[in-house]
């Protein structure tokens, strides 16, 4: 069994498989993303990249006790006619994928956004931010985060508008982190349905920031395998570069956050006129979301920097152990080896000329020559040995 | 005897069987509450997490003269019918841990809280923090600080509300630290007494910032062991787990005590008519008390940096060592094993044929050649061993 | 093949024979760019490189039905005049090479330029800026970088003055990265030519600032190769400083980037009167453009220093795995040497004097002494054998 | 003599023998500090330290003309008696050590000093700070430091009070580097004399500013040695533990500048009314020695970091040494082992069956075979000395 | 030769004999200059350092069409007389050493300036500053660098004060490096000469500045020998001390262009009653060439970090290569001396008592016997070559 597959519900079983991007720790997300934009081109062209999904349209309206839900895909125009039709009504437009140039211009029209706006929409790289337009407008984008199977932190983009009675908001995926949103609108008893529709561009922010916590908890899950990775006997291949693979994603869930809590520290600061002081209370929940979220992944990134030291510290023990045990070895039988080398010297008692030569090797010739080597060679082997198990290199570590 | 037993009163004596997850440098903890945390919710529902204890309702209530102390644990509304019949006294009410949802939305009914601010209690992660709300009274979080046997910063949040004659407190966990104070009320000379009721608030925001001192210095002694682990002749194992581990605690305790210090200078940026001046002269007192904190942090941080050099220094002078050895002996007794191995050649004086041959080894068979070449391998052995000794390859560093 | 070959299609084919440049990390271009200041001369000097080039002068003169497009180098009365008789039309003046110091001045008192200012064109090292000069005009300086097939990010400097109905650019080098924006200019159906001549000014920052994602995505590239050769059996050749070197450029390009960053932040702050609403919303969007590429430069940074990490852990892997070879083949034949070396020994059963010494070495008599030798030594190898096996020394990592 | 004794002459010469604390590289001091402090006090209690000097009471009286200098220790009410005798002179009152409540208590409310204030005095631990009471009384701080022969930075808190004609200094020590300032006011001709009381609040400020030269020097002079210990023959023990702690050393002496820096910079923004202008063009050149002291421990800290790099390089090279002389004698002798082994093997020319076997070491009873055998070996170990010279191996680095 | 001779032009020849000092990376200098300081004197004291120089006085008198230059040393009284009685030219008071007190005395009174200045004058060791003075007047102090053939960064001060009609310089040297400036004066068609005398100040400034750039290009230069020297067969020695000897004198340089920024920004925001606008123009080019010297030191920081690391990973290189060496040889040969003292071994084929053994050593009574062994080792040598052949062990690294 794989030791580094993350426990973390939001991971699929088919990682193990699919790991191996997993090891890379270039950001080629960014490099890909640089490469996409077009250089030279008039500021305000509206793009719509190759692989971009057909857009989906959704509309729910609701007041205290109305609920009305729909997907107008392809009714584009009877989507319009309704949202005329129901001004009594709050409105929720949600339009998912990009794939239709026309489309994107008729609402940029109808909705009265700006091209530039529209632009941010569709680059789909945009950083967390807020913009009042119109006077009392807003047009925000968040970043809706997900930590994937393969390791990486895969960031959508969520840009919202507001206005008079609807909230819009554009997504280039079907599958979104919203539907715990959409429920409390569907319940009949939810506060959320008696609020100004401003609330409702506040709760899908909130939203998005809540879903941070279950990304940095699969992160948090990782970590913790990668520090018991690094002790086990058999380490993981490339494990330095998982280590550094995860770090890059906290740094870049930190270069996410960012501009979050500024998007909401900038909310805060907006007139009274625009967001009212009754919703600000919120943000300033949302505030000190924000922050804790910086805080662990802060903490994370300490714990990261801590894996690679212990990293560096448990390769610096295996070449010490690896050391001790060819030390040992050398130690005890390189000397041995000259003791038997020494007795396997050719001195003759004999010069060949009929001399006798008494003093070459007597040893040799001595009834008790054999054992007392053999014990001589026992005795140095234990010293050494009880040398060894003083020092410490005997035992373990 | 395990040498990392810290020796710090706030140590329990089973640390040496319970010291294991103490190697871990992850931040478990932080994980786990992001876990926590649930998704989408309307901000402002209150959730009570599943282990919380039930909870149990403290009064103290007193003047200069006056001091009445009792538990209502299971008698709120005597509680709140004593209230109402002493608006002459000041109160604290102490309600510690919370496990019962419906007497926790009492609670904020009747004493005007806001859903947010009670979530903010209830929740439990939130850092130091100060919020004026109807105009005048102060919603305080402090977090209270131990230094666990488990090598741990265990902290517990501290929610304090303000009211005309009152002080509302929260906590999760039925023992505090906050007995050094609950003694000082009860003493009938106590200035405190006489007092204002904001007074109290500063006092608890006060005993609760005096106690990171004995967490620090619980801290402190540990790094000193460490220190000392450091340069045993056992290292104990998983030595630099402990040193990132501690460090960890030391970010930590840090990333608690930044925002305490906003806190206090934010309520020292307070009006006069909220926090008057006299007041203030005691959170300034305070203010230094939390930079002197953070200078300790900063410099048990440096400390800690510090260790993690040496260790990996150490580090080295083992292997040094090891190599050392290895060389020595290397060194001695690879050439004398060629000496001897010269003299265990088997050139032949006689070719087999009767030839006589003089240049084959003619050392074997001079009379003087044994004790000569034991003589010179002692020589040999005694340059080698004099250039170690001046290299100081032979002293132990 | 080169494994470290930028894939890129802004490098040469060429770039395997020349990259020898590439390994150096010292910063060659800003000594030179140091050596080449003069001490001590008059602020406002012009003084003219002697590598400049000829100037070239180009025009482009448009509104939103004309265009007339020409080059008057050494016609420079002739565009002065065109100039003069054309008030009607925007137009932009276009002086690629500072080659004639006589020219320079000329366009200098002609076009009411500060001799300081013009100093700042010639001297071409100056950082990203906007200046505001008779009340209302600006001059600007703008870096345009290029990822060479050296490794080097290349910086060419274009400064702009706006004027009345035009702008006057210039760059030092005859080629630019201007030709997207001189391709709108021409389309009859550009907004460019509909609006006022501050909005050329914009559009030649907007295109330079484009330009920077391309030389991103192409030191991206690199760095995706890098890693790659990190790990390939045959590491090219100083590997390290080919690391350090795309890091230094990493570095520069941060550099080049703040300053565009902070010069937009400025006109931003610039009067209604000298840049009007509906051009700084132009700007805003550039401003998120230079933050974006600031974000990439910081996340390759962080790319590069895990490289770093990752080269100096694989270098320790190798030392590693040199030793772990050193240490099985010793481990096991010294002892094996040993044994040999044993039963090499002459210890002799007979004294010489014809007494039987049984003690010496009756192995060596045995029938069975030499198979079971044998066997023993074979026993040890397998054990020892199985010990590496068990400690994973025997498989790769 | 041991290479590491401080040449500074603020050095005694028991230097060697006690030296051994300089090894710890934690803050002890800190820890003690942190220890001290009592939990959940009320604020404002005054506590004496068990090891308080009892107080010694001094008085300097002066004018122009007129000079009284006196002990009155165990005689506080004479001392005040003086005081209010002699309005017409400007009085310093030097209190040392705190080792008397009562006294302490007597002081505080006859000087009209808040309790907070005194217990600012007695806790001894404050960052240099000052403040205003009584609208224009000043409250400072100052931290005297000394450079110790157990190598740490010994800090005694100087605590002043402005008054009407008065300075009333506190400090827990009998011995001080105030003198240079007490010769200035003996001497007649002393502009000192001349100037307001507050002037001798500022000169005693700038005196501790003076004094943190020579501390400087003398860690810069222990620097320089540790420096060369690096590279001795014979390290010291636990070199990169001294280094590591005056680095400690260093970094709380840039802990005890900054906020005296800050501090005078505070004085500096005190309106006229308190601090003159007069005295504050003082105050700007006690600034700019701030700065200095400052830059000259930023400066340490750089050194100490590079002597921590030094150290670290030189243990590899030392390792690297070790390696080198392994390496050259084992690939010197073990090539020649096997040669001599090899002729060492005992095949027989005759198979025990009188038929005779030419192939098995012809070597053997070859006449010139033991002379060409030497002369090979003779070349092998030229041709290896004369690699590793070209390698450089046999050179001291 | 010495290959890390600097080849800038401002080194002396006699770099190779003297270069030893450049060994030491501990700030001697600092250390001297924080022993210098006298304690606990009077500020506002001057002080003749022991070696100051006696002091030369020149004086350059113009306007638009006068140029008067003269050396005035020893005749004070003269220069004071022509200045009064030409107060229709602009001066430039020229002094140069400081070893006199009494002139200095006079020259202080004449001129109007505060003790305290005269003292940050002699002292000599100021960062750059600018204070005003006598509501107009402007007190300037910069710091003149040269980088010295002893690798040091070698910085004197220059302090200018500002008059009616006239310049006062101090330096404590004889040579500077202002004569560029001189010339400019004494050209007639300089426009220096028709601009009021506070130009002068200003371009005194600005020559001190421009000279930042050839000391930085020859530090430049200088990293650049340092990077080739890392890779060179032969390291110089000490080479990593060089290293961060020049690191030291670039965080140096920092340190000293940092207060330079900061003074002209000063000078920028003084009203214009002080720096008239049309001055300011010219501060503010100066202003751009202060940020570019930090933007090449900052860079040159970076090349030097960088240094460090290729050193540290060189340095790991070589160790490896020595073990690859070692492993190498031992790789091959333990066995091949394994197998021979195999055939070294004694076992009889003859019990000593006629009993025939063949089952010990058959192999050496085989007639193929000793080629075969040969053949066997030679195949073992070629199998282990290709192995470390296929690991790229037996290439260069």
């Amino acid at each position: 069994m794989n030791p580094l597959r993350p426990s973390s519900p939001n991971r699929s079983p088919a990682l193990a498989e699919t790991e191996s991007p997993g090891f890379s720790i270039t950001d080629r997300d960014a490099t890909r993303q640089a490469r996409e934009l077009e250089v030279g081109q008039r500021p305000g062209t509206l793009n719509i990249r190759k692989d971009a999904l057909k857009p989906r349209l959704f509309l729910m309206s609701y007041n205290d006790t109305v609920l009305q839900e729909d997907e107008y895909t392809d009714r584009y125009d009877e989507l319009v006619a309704y949202l005329n039709a129901h001004p009594e009504l709050k409105h929720w437009v949600d339009v998912r994928g990009y794939g239709d140039l026309h489309l994107m211009e008729q609402i940029m029209q109808e909705f009265g956004l700006h091209p530039l706006q529209m632009e941010d929409v569709l680059n789909d790289y945009q950083r967390a931010k807020v913009e009042v337009f119109d006077d009392s407008r807003l047009f925000m984008v968040s970043r809706m985060t997900d930590f994937t199977a393969l390791l990486e932190i895969d960031d959508d983009q969520l840009s919202l508008f507001t206005g008079p009675n609807y909230v819009l908001s554009f997504q280039d995926d079907y599958s979104d982190c919203l539907d715990p949103l959409r429920m409390r609108i569907r319940s009949n008893f939810s506060t959320l349905r008696r609020q100004p529709v401003l609330y409702l561009a506040y709760a899908l922010t909130d939203v998005v920031l809540d879903h941070y916590y279950p990304t940095m908890a699969a992160i948090g899950d990782y970590i913790e395998e990668l520090e018991e990775a690094i002790f086990a006997e058999h380490r993981p291949r490339r494990l330095l570069n998982r280590i550094l693979r995860i770090k890059k994603d906290v740094v870049r869930f930190r270069r996410l956050v960012y501009p979050e809590r500024d998007k909401i520290a900038e909310i805060l600061r907006l007139p009274e006129e625009i967001v009212p002081e009754s919703l600000k209370i919120f943000y300033r929940d949302a505030y000190d979301h924000a922050i804790q979220a910086l805080d662990l992944a802060e903490s994370y990134r300490d714990n990261i920097s801590s894996l690679t030291d212990l990293y560096m510290s448990d390769q610096g023990n295996r070449m010490n152990e690896v050391m001790k045990v060819l030390t040992i070895i050398s130690t005890i039988f390189i000397p041995l080896s000259f003791v038997v080398g020494l007795y396997g010297m050719n001195f003759q008692r004999d010069d060949g000329h009929g001399h006798y030569l008494p003093l070459n090797m007597p040893e040799l010739y001595s009834p008790w020559g054999y054992p007392t080597v053999i014990l001589i060679m026992g005795m140095v082997v234990a010293m050494q040995l009880y040398y060894f198990y003083r020092k410490g290199w005997l035992t373990n570590r």
